[in-house]
């Protein structure tokens, strides 16, 4: 007899087979009549337990059965009556594993201080698997179009010494007879040396920031994809960004279909969003949130509730690009046309979930940039590797990074950072 | 004209095109002859600049050309001669971008300490290119594996709170008013939570160990890749791995052919490798080591010294299985045929590359567990949402954890493992 996973079922329909998994939920409809949602992590499957079928003994097993016990069921899976890409089991035997008495989730309503505690459990939930799954899609989504792309990836750093540019944000490591070390808020520089061997490169890692925020889109350790390419300039970088965001959008759409269905997600909004994205520089931005009544100023950066307003009336994400230098990086290049400007451009997603991606052609120039370093008022000796790339064949290039979990919230619908990666690391929460 | 990449020159023999990259090295052949070996990141391409084809004053731009200098080069792309898949670039003209002034790295020999200290422009020498570029390749085929083999992709958490197994060798982060957060040395604990939702999950990410070993097979930060299977045991979980191993061997060998050649890997070694790997228990081990001459007791386990000598006469990796339960951690389950063994196996890799794997079917039972905790002294506490995994729907499971940059070394055949990462990090280095 075949062991098999539910994904595998349509191949073997209509002969006696096992498989192992658990109790998903069950449902009584007479007295020799149940119902099993049998669940393995492929797929959930509906069983059919009739007792003149399986025999009295075999059916009290069924009766024994609670949600979230673990069993083998041996039985034959068949085409639905009503469905045609639907299955049902019709069990012959089960075998129970481990019953689970009285599992903490149920069908009631719990906080989320709840749920967080019990995220070892919660994660089972069909919500959270779908999400899950989905969040594996994007992933490899991102890897798939840059791998085709020329891009290689190239690990940054997370234990970094660099500090000069401000401590606040930053966790802080003892390190041995070294002082301290800093946990990585972007890998960004140390890409721009690996396109100095590698041409294109990108990392996909987890990053830290010592935020005192509480809000539903913050973590304090969550995963970065950050991409660099030599001779890649300021309009090729936003088209790159654009090629790779439409790729994943599609990818989960064909690929995720159930788990969108699941979480409700509105495909069409997606379907939408893949269409040619809209670009307003940061001056047309805040003539827009002006004429929205919003109190803001030319110089000044978005808060969560401005980038909403931004997208609010777009199918599409929509580029924020030219930023005043006063609000940007010290590594941006800066606009030929008006050197108050940079180079930059960060993508905001439509539906409200705010910027994914911040990107920019970065200075290449020794001197400017060197200059730019000290009325920083950082330490040039900290930057002096920086520095090197601008002094040893030196060439244009840019790069930008993709918030992750940003880019999961958006495809899979979901308002709340916390539920899109599997531990979640907030301000008030370390565990489990 | 198009520009093109190197890895793109096959297709476009002979029209007028441009690149855009770096000086590798440049020769003089004679007055009216110059070679250029240039480089952009995909490959590299051997440039011929001949005075009477290119004219005076272009040919006078050839001879300021400097080692690492960026430039663009002009010119016609031709079958090289001699060799069948080797190219030649006849020269028009080149645009010198930056010119590479006093380039630190030359070819008399430097110091580790040195291009440690200039890793960033140390990674645009040959050797560095091609271990990162096969790091790359080990990275994906890996990931190919696992999910061809049904198992997704769950991040396991970086900052983690469960410092009970002891701290000597963790490093530690001031987290707000918690207190206390550990930077992880392993996903493990929390992927087990991910199968009861997933049934198969792995995470890839950097772990990290306090570790005052100065030696060339140590760094603090390396990368890590766990994976986890409900329903999966001892013995499966053995061939998974080596599935998984001899699948990245064949992968590395067909991708990275240019590679292998340039770092001079015996690539028949690695072919060899490719056919069942061996098994001996732990006390085999010992009394083959023993019959070596090495003083060693049945309960002790193997530093770098015994690894090697365990495989120096095999072609393939060996399976160190059954170990004492003394020096295994307390989650393994116990061999039902001898309590005082484990069932865990480490993998070792032939070559001296040493340890590259280590795994176990994981203890399923709870109140085995919840003793095993108490017993080894460590708060019960810390471990509750740990024992609630084998509470609610235990299931027999196992895992294995591959240790990234040892499988890289192995691949490539390079003996400091300071060698296959971006920046490495040391107990007395984390610059740049």
């Amino acid at each position: 007899m075949k062991t098999l996973k539910v994904k595998d079922i349509k191949g073997n329909l209509n002969e006696e087979v096992k498989l192992c998994g658990w109790v998903r939920n069950y449902r009584k409809a007479s007295s020799k009549l149940r119902f099993v949602i049998f669940r393995d992590g492929s797929g959930e499957l509906q069983c059919v337990a009739f007792k003149p079928d399986m025999g009295e003994e075999n059916f009290e097993k069924v009766k024994q059965l609670t949600i979230e016990t673990s069993l083998e069921i041996i039985g034959i899976p068949r085409k639905h009556p009503k469905f045609d890409d639907k299955f049902e089991f019709h069990l012959k035997d089960i075998n129970i594993i481990n019953s689970a008495i009285d599992y903490p989730i149920g069908k009631k309503e719990h906080g989320p201080d709840f749920l967080l505690s019990q995220r070892h459990l919660w994660l089972r939930s069909r919500k959270q698997n779908a999400i899950m799954k989905i969040r594996h899609t994007v992933y490899f989504a991102i890897c798939e179009y840059l791998n085709n792309n020329g891009f290689y990836r190239f690990d940054s750093p997370i234990l970094t010494p660099n500090a000069s540019e401000g401590t606040t944000t930053l966790f802080k490591v003892p390190y041995f007879d070294l002082g301290s070390a800093f946990l990585s808020q972007s890998g960004q520089l140390y890409l721009e040396a690996g396109i100095m061997s590698l041409g294109r490169v990108y990392d996909f890692g987890p990053v830290f920031r010592a935020e005192k925020s509480k809000t539903r889109k913050h973590l304090t350790e969550f995963w970065m994809m950050d991409a660099e390419a030599a001779f890649v300039e300021y309009e090729e970088n936003m088209q790159i960004q654009e090629e790779l965001i439409r790729f994943v959008i599609c990818t989960v759409i064909e690929k995720n279909k159930l788990e969108l269905e699941l979480l409700e997600r509105d495909v069409e909004k997606l379907k939408k969003a893949d269409s040619p994205f809209v670009r307003m520089t940061h001056k047309e931005v805040i003539d827009l949130l002006k004429s929205k009544g919003v109190d803001i100023d030319y110089n000044d950066d978005f808060g969560a509730p401005e980038e909403e307003k931004i997208t609010e009336n777009s199918d599409v994400p929509i580029f924020v690009e030219k930023w005043p230098k006063e609000i940007k990086s010290f590594y941006m290049k800066r606009d030929p046309e008006n050197p108050d400007l940079v180079l930059g451009a960060d993508l905001i997603a439509p539906e409200e979930f705010g910027e994914i991606i911040g990107g920019s052609q970065r200075e290449d120039n020794y001197d400017i940039l060197h200059n730019r370093i000290k009325s920083e008022g950082y330490d040039l000796k900290d930057y002096q590797w920086f520095l090197d790339l601008r002094k040893y064949g030196s060439v244009p290039h840019s790069g930008f990074g993709v918030g992750f979990e940003r880019l999961v919230q958006w495809m899979s619908g979901i308002r709340h950072i916390r539920e899109v990666i599997p531990f979640p690391r907030m301000i008030n929460r370390i565990n489990p």
